[in-house]
């Protein structure tokens, strides 16, 4: 019985965080493996206890791999799909961590091909710091993994990988790449936005000196993801600019609509307070969770693929991967179904 | 040798939160009383053990304090001024915690007159939670402490307060009213308006089942003001409103250009998101600090003051009040000085 490796590419806070987290499952019957273009980086991972081994090159990263995580900067994507390509084992999971859906789909299907199912991925969690150093087993406990099917990837590839979120304390969510980055662009990137906005707002006025005397809690908070990764944020604006754009539009909007109703004042404005701490706390205390949409053939696929994987039954599971590698059965319309309806406010 | 006595009036997060860190003090040569309005929350306060002394009324909790904290909504404030004004002992401090402090001096002026020496105060410390259940011995350690001495008020009792806010681990600094309320506006008011625009923008989008599984801590630390008091953003919003609006106008202004950046793309939105870490990572890293301007002839009047209070020496202290009740000899204009530089951008 071969055992089972699982390869990160990319040792930075999500790939070590990633890292860390599966090297703590007991039992745990696969190796893991580590590569960083920057050697210092990858070496500094499996130091932390993220990998057994830190390899030298992507090729010799992948080899054996049954699952590959590639957890590199959006804009870095496209060259190691194509640098893996041909290294990666007939039947190899390929999936990766990038705040941005499009263009990743679209590099895995021109770079990867029929080499590997390709699954595409986003945990929703993350810090102001990056590196290894600021990784933590304990990352996306509770977090939401946006998870994105690629149309030729097997059912059980696409097990596999929800059932690896789960097994890091993620709770995994379908979504297809379209609906992925107008969403996160919405919750995620505008955010950004208005973290940088606010900051520099602040820093570039005269009144910088006396206002950052006064700066508590609430303005650290705002612009806390101004300390964020400069690569990080261009990326995303590089890969999704329009949704952005769009939501920054409409966030101005909802400004305009705030000032209105200060202005006005009144019932209206305490009601407007009242509501939002309503409906904020209720989110906060009862954080939306979507189950794992089962096909009814397999009612805990999930689990069991992932089990197969990281239970040691690599040769069980590896032979039905290098079968499964036709259209996917349930296809797009089946999954969008699950997703819900379409949303014209996007 | 009398005992001192501290009173809050309003024993919420902050009010508790100030006896909390009072009582810890040692050694104490003073009793703290606290008095709420509501008196389940004054006696769940002591219970906590941030007071010696729940109080039956304001009249009562007032009578022999030297030093009266009023920590009750800015919407509340004048009122308690004028319930409080006739039972003050001769020479005593009265100071507050409201958010905004325009017009608070201005009650002050017209309540308290002559029969205290009126320091408004702002501790920039909070959280989204309130009540007494929240507050913390620690809640000021490090924070900003904003002083704003009234005209009437004895140098003595300024010193006195900034010693005070020195005791609980907060940073007092001196503004004038309308320089606060500006400076709040823009670093602690603007950011609710922004938690509470954004919040609703997703919560009312019919994207929104959807965009709240994606929500991560991005999100949840823009939004967290969205579950602040109600009624203390009403109160922000009636007492602040001009400041609030014309920051919200600037931060329009400053998304548009961030948007413009976005737009070009290329080397200037690198070196925006480059810029903005570097600055706000400095602002983290090293907080400002502006140190309490102290007379010439009183080289560490905060502390003396503060600590003839605290130590005990309330007799001798309290004679030195009742003689300073003359208009503040160093005045407005000495004060200005300190503070520095017209703002043109307010």
């Amino acid at each position: 019985m071969a055992k089972a490796r699982i390869t990160v590419i990319g040792t930075g806070l999500i790939g070590t965080s990633i890292g860390l987290a599966l090297a703590r499952r007991t039992p745990r019957d696969y190796e893991l493996a580590g590569y960083d273009i920057d050697g210092k980086r990858a070496r500094a991972a499996k130091n932390l206890g993220a990998f057994d081994v830190a390899a030298d090159s992507s090729a010799a990263a992948v080899a054996g791999a049954g699952i590959v995580v590639v957890a590199v900067p959006v804009s870095d994507v496209r060259e190691v799909f194509t640098a893996i390509a041909p290294h990666l084992t007939p039947g190899a999971i390929v999936t990766d961590t990038a705040s941005t859906k499009g263009e990743v789909m679209a590099w895995a299907a021109e770079s990867l091909g029929a080499a590997a199912h390709f699954v595409g991925g986003h945990p929703m969690a993350g810090k102001e710091r990056s590196g290894p150093e600021a990784a933590a087993a304990d990352l996306f406990e509770g977090a939401t993994w946006a998870v994105i099917p690629s149309a030729t990837a097997a059912e059980e590839a696409v097990h596999t990988i929800t059932g690896m979120a789960q097994s890091v304390g993620a709770r995994p969510a379908f979504f297809d790449a379209a609906e992925h980055d107008q969403l996160a662009a919405a919750v995620s990137h505008l955010p950004i936005a208005i973290s940088v906005a606010l900051f520099r707002l602040l820093r570039d006025s005269p009144a910088w000196s006396d206002a950052s005397l006064l700066a508590g809690p609430a303005f650290r908070d705002l612009t806390r993801l101004a300390s964020g990764d400069p690569g990080m944020s261009v990326d995303i604006m590089m890969t999704n600019r329009e949704a952005v754009l769009h939501w920054l539009r409409r966030f101005q909007g909802a400004l305009a609509d705030f000032a209105e109703v200060v202005e006005r004042g009144g019932e209206e404005m305490l009601s407007m307070f009242v509501r939002t701490n309503f409906d904020r706390d209720n989110f906060i205390l009862n954080p939306p969770v979507r189950e794992v949409p089962r096909g009814p053939e397999t009612p805990t696929a999930s689990d069991t693929m992932w089990r197969m994987f990281a239970g040691g039954l690599y040769d069980k599971y590896k032979e039905a991967l290098e079968r499964g590698t036709t259209e996917v059965q349930r296809g797009e319309e089946k999954l969008k179904a699950k997703l819900g309806r379409d949303d014209s406010a996007r």
